[in-house]
């Protein structure tokens, strides 16, 4: 048999991520081929050092000349790419296309923009190859152990690849690999997008949580570690939720705790902002997102802020007399907020599910991210088994659970905002969700003020109440103005 | 002399906006060529249609051979393009190029994205030629009686077109042209689109002071527009105040009062999405303007929240004793929340400035908005004078003036928005305005804890207070993650 030496997948780039993907396959029992590239005094010994390293013994082949990889692979072939994201995966495309027979497939394991990734299926496709571009969740523990894994493209090559990419994925607590077909094109790259804008809502949530109970509480870090140790036995069990408990324990070797010492200048690499632009290009809400891309750049201005603080002097006055019944309003905040940033994120999936027509499966991409990455938590559960229902909700808040669990959490959540306003403590993500949620339960909003602006001043004309949707009036507000419509005045 | 009876200004496109131009020009002097395509059984006989129309017995002549414009109009040439922003900017460029001479002078008068400007300043000038990118703000009233002009690009061509710029733009009640050189590249541009942004939350401030009133002061639309025109003869004395009053007094010709028939569902062109995509790509916080879009984008869910609000009942409890201190109260959050809005958009453009090294002068922009834009109000000079100090304010919000003004205004702001969050109403964008000022005079926000998220799974590192800045520390947070700072995992 021609395929009886042959590997059953190569991967390229040896970083930590695909070393790490390359341990995880072999350790599951595949015959793995390693690629890098050599690049004479940048990237030099690469290969060698990984096949007499970590992969030593093991059931990986090492390759410095990328025909000699190629070949070395089962047909049809599977060859995943873990590089930089963006032109070397273009390159890296056009050194393997000659190199490749008909139905072979490429997985794009990198942080590639979707749009990238429509392009790059196509262009495949027109080959006669196939491609997958897929998340990858959960950093180089997850790449090594199990990590959430989102493919997408070209449809054709799941069956193939999906065996593999089911084995060295995490396991949700159910057993359930959290690895499962999203969609066509680059529905796989957008989801796990979105992932990562809900993770940078995750951390600014649990971060004015934090806030609160240390400015308005005093509560010590051992205090506020049992608290969120506390909800980590609950509904909010989460990934982070855990850590963030780990964190305010910590001791510096220094003495004190460590929390204390780090300065608060959040950094940032681009993929938060990435959703928020996306949601905008839909047209959809993405607020509470928007607010943590936000504050991290705030933060990051600290040189600015301590000007500020010294400008505005601002205290908290309020004494609290009931500790509990006040930790109990900043769990409802936490997670009614938390809902919200999850419902957004879904209502924006669903929006380009039906933009692009993905047919995105929003329960299955729930179940996706119970395990492997930074957001896995058992609220996931709830939000697969919202989408299940026989009646699919056209909102996630909609579905009767949360409705349920939502009517609960309002008096904490709003009496929480409406205290840190008057105690002068920032909770943007916190007012940012209850914002939005007072917007969307409202039957009526003051939009039709700015659509009487927007016909004042540029004839951008209104529907009517009183009259059926999609006919469009204007009217001569002033007298003077004429009755012609504006096309061209853009606002 | 060759150039006795050419032209002194030749302007493309003859939709409404060119026509307005021209004929604007015509009225201050000057002499001016038009063109505009054919395209047999598209656009036909627009050229006539403008000469023997609007034009007609006016020192404006029509041409259909784009050659026979060009050789019409006095060297160096000034020609003015008011096309449809995009590609068609870039085809009529290059049909002119090769009928221009050295020296000539495009301006592009569309709403083009900053970054096309950069481009074709670099192409234009590569041939010899010069190129201007003004944004014009003012809708087809301004393009006729007085715009907001603000040029941007080859700099060696603002004191050839300046003349006409200036003759064509909106004066402010000091006289002095709305109409100064912004800067190099796509400077102007960008301006323009900032300035676009701050309209959408201008828009968006005063829709929610409406909306409170209505709601928590059951004021009649007579009242409100009493309210507002008392508004219109104080600090907040603007364009889109003024017209808010005669729009809440418009009768409706069916009887009753339009403002009340108009369906509250905002549109958009996209114009405010783009400065928050800007903003976000520059790193700086914008929240107030995207506040204002996705706000919008909701107002457009109309069936959605339809359904939520059957499921969620919510209602205005509060009685309000008076009501003479609650409309002090929502002045005082429009006003703050306006300033923010201002502050957060200038911060943009002086990062942007910093980062194109584009010199932009903050002054001059704000006094070139006084008149015949949108946002035009009395407003902008107080910001003018803060940025024209001798200590220009690190932020607008820390110049002396507003410092006081905003002294005056927290005690109304923080109350009215924690009212409006107990009583269920949004006001997104005076929560958001607030937040983020609350954020700004923060000296420490818990973004310490984001930090140590960061670092706990991805080994992100962070910076230490007891340390000196941009020293990066890793810690072992599990005691057996190893100690390799990450490069690879990004969040």
């Amino acid at each position: 048999m021609a395929n009886q030496n042959k590997t059953d997948i190569g991967l390229i780039g040896l970083a930590v991520m695909g070393e790490n993907l390359a341990l995880n396959m072999e350790n599951k029992g595949w015959h793995v081929s390693v690629y890098n590239r050599t690049v004479p005094g940048v990237e030099e010994g690469v290969v060698e050092r990984f096949v007499n390293g970590r992969a030593k013994g093991k059931n990986i082949e090492g390759y410095t000349d990328i025909k000699a990889f190629v070949e070395s692979i089962a047909i049809p072939r599977k060859i995943m790419m873990m590089v930089r994201a963006g032109k070397p995966v273009d390159e890296l495309m056009e050194q393997l296309f000659p190199l490749l027979s008909p139905g072979d497939i490429l997985i794009d394991g990198g942080n590639s923009n979707y749009e990238d990734t429509n392009r790059r299926v196509k262009l495949a496709e027109s080959k006669g190859f196939l491609f997958i571009g897929s998340g990858v969740s959960g950093g180089e523990e997850g790449a090594l152990n199990g990590a959430s894994i989102m493919p997408g493209g070209s449809e054709k090559a799941w069956l193939e690849v999906k065996p593999i990419l089911q084995s060295i994925a995490a396991k949700a607590p159910d057993g359930t690999p959290c690895c499962e077909w999203v969609g066509p094109a680059g529905a796989g790259h957008f989801v796990k997008m979105i992932h990562n804008g809900i993770e940078y809502g995750d951390m600014q949530l649990i971060a004015e949580a934090y806030w609160v109970m240390k400015n308005l509480l005093d509560l010590n870090n051992e205090e506020m570690a049992d608290v969120f140790e506390n909800w980590n036995e609950g509904k909010l069990r989460s990934y982070l939720i855990e850590i963030t408990s780990n964190i305010l324990r910590h001791k510096d070797k220094a003495g004190g705790y460590l929390i204390d010492k780090i300065l608060d200048t959040a950094g940032q690499k681009g993929t938060g902002k990435w959703s928020v632009i996306n949601a905008m290009e839909l047209g959809m809400p993405l607020g509470l997102i928007a607010t943590a891309v936000f504050e991290r750049s705030l933060s990051a201005q600290k040189d600015l802020r301590h000007l500020a603080s010294r400008q505005f002097l601002h205290s908290h006055v309020m004494s609290v007399c009931n500790k509990v019944e006040f930790v109990k309003e900043i769990f409802s905040a936490l997670y009614a907020s938390k809902l919200v940033s999850y419902a957004q994120g879904f209502a924006v999936l669903q929006r380009a599910s039906d933009t692009f027509d993905w047919q995105l499966n929003l329960a299955s991409i729930a179940r996706m991210w119970r395990g492997g990455c930074i957001i896995r938590s058992i609220f996931l559960n709830d939000i697969a088994a919202a989408f299940e229902a026989a009646n699919k909700p056209e909102h996630l808040l909609l579905a009767p659970y949360f409705q349920q669990e939502i009517k609960t959490l309002i008096p904490g959540w709003k009496k929480l905002v409406a205290e840190a306003m008057k105690e002068e403590l920032p909770v943007p993500a916190f007012s940012s969700a209850l914002n939005y949620f007072y917007s969307l339960i409202s039957v009526e909003l003051p939009a039709n003020l700015v659509q009487a602006q927007r016909d004042y001043f540029g004839a951008h004309t209104f529907e009517r109440k009183d009259e059926l949707r999609g006919q469009f009036f204007h009217e001569n507000w002033t007298g003077h103005g004429g009755d012609t419509k504006s096309g061209t005045y853009n606002v």
